[in-house]
Parts: structure tokens; sequence; C-alpha cells
């Protein structure tokens, strides 16, 4: 089966993600933004596109829940990278780091939830920038 | 911000994925796979598209990742849905469960690396059936 799926892949890209919501943040400048599942990253609201919010319906205040993110601004060409942007540390392959930077810029969050409003979700830390592309939301693993 | 945002939403597709490699596993229905992070799920081979081989380099056995697929039989125009399949549960958004019938059917299967080979990575229990699209590999959370 993979052999198949190997000329395919050649061929260009994959399944095209939808857009359900947006970041809203007062971090705006991914250099000085926090890594992935610092808990020192502020508060944030998740503001979802109108066609999806039948799907948020059972979302509760207290609910533990990992949003995906499409961190947009990352590289998707590098498949090594320094740690932490420490150059000093040497290379590692992105599949072993949590860089943004990899083939597909997948941002996975683990938060709570401390607010709902029509259309929002305001949760307690959230390290993507403001605007930041969401693709989905889970309950905790 | 979102407001430009969201006319670009309804304009259609968003980024595109890029498929990095395939599950490669003894579950074929998916019918009677089990279901997300069940520890019941058979062991499998994560096979990788030669052009990501550089970013795969320090994964080691015993190695906890997470495992992000597309789970590309899902349904992405269901908001609402029986928990676990049983029509007798109520409906549910399913931003609320892990269903892969989702807008974005993207699959997080935490994983321990047992084997590795050149160009593939054997795993201790994954619940994606045989051919399923990987999209990226992570550090566990």
């Amino acid at each position: 089966m993979e052999s198949d799926l190997l000329i395919e892949h050649g061929d260009g890209e994959g399944p095209a993600l939808r857009v359900i919501g947006w970041v809203e943040s007062p971090l705006t400048d991914p250099a000085t933004a926090p890594k992935q599942a610092d808990d020192t990253a502020p508060a944030a609201w998740l503001v979802f596109a109108p066609d999806v919010y039948d799907g948020l319906i059972d979302i509760e205040v207290g609910d533990a829940l990992i949003v995906l993110t499409w961190l947009d601004r990352a590289r998707r060409d590098l498949l090594q990278v320094h740690p932490q942007d420490r150059l000093e540390l040497p290379l590692r392959g992105v599949f072993s780091t949590r860089s943004a930077d990899r083939p597909n810029p997948i941002g996975l969050h683990p938060v709570r939830v401390v607010t709902l409003a029509p259309g929002r979700i305001g949760v307690d830390h959230l390290e993507a920038v403001d605007g930041t592309p969401i693709v989905d939301l889970k309950p905790t693993l």
C-alpha cells in the first residue's frame, strides 16, 4: 500500500485543512512568545467560525482540552533544528522536538476552559500568537 | 483580525497537509478497530516517505511520542455524534468527543517506540487502520 501512496506524495500536497477559528491573544510577537505547553503563557480566547458552533455545545467551564492550531508562521522546509533556537545546541530531527518548524506545523496546546461566551471559549494559558488559526479541539488524551 | 479571516474561511479550504508517512497495521476494518488511545490496539509500523528521513534521526527505542494521523475515512461534515457510535447515547458536539468524524479528522495517538528499522518505526499500540496517512510525530506533551 505504501508504494502507491509514496508516488502520490511526490505529486504534491495532501488533504486541505479547514480553519475552524482563531486565537485572540495579547501575544503578537512570535519571537518573544513562550514555547509550547509553557504555563506562563497568557490567557486567551478561542474565537470560532459560526459554521462550527454546533460542534461546541457540550464544552463546559473546567474542561481540559487540547487545542490544535496551525502555526502559520513556521517553516515547513526544515527537518532539523537547534532546540529552543539555541544555536549552541546540536541540530536535532524535528520529529524529536516540539519546534513549530516541521512539515506540518500543527501545534498541540493543553488548556483549561475558564470562560464561555457566544462563539468564544476563554482558556487559561495559550502560547500561540494572536490570529493563529485553530483546526481542532479535543478532550485531553 | 477574525472578520477578515472569516470571509476567507467561507471561500473554501485552508492550508494543505503533507503526508509524511503511513501506518502499517494488521487492523484493516475501521468498524472493528479500537477507539483512540485504547491500549488493546495492536503494535504497528510507522513507514515514512524518504524525503522526511532527516527529521527522524533522533528517534530512539523507548521514546514516548504522539503520532498525528489524518483519519481519511472519517466524515468531515458532522458536528455532533453519538459517543462511541452508541445510538442510545445523546448527540454530543464533536469537539467534546474523540470521534474521528469532525471538520479536521486529525488523530492523536500516544505511542512508545519499540523497534527501529530504516525508514520505519515500530510502536507498541496504534488504533489506526492500515494505510492511514501520518502527518506529524512529536514528543509526548
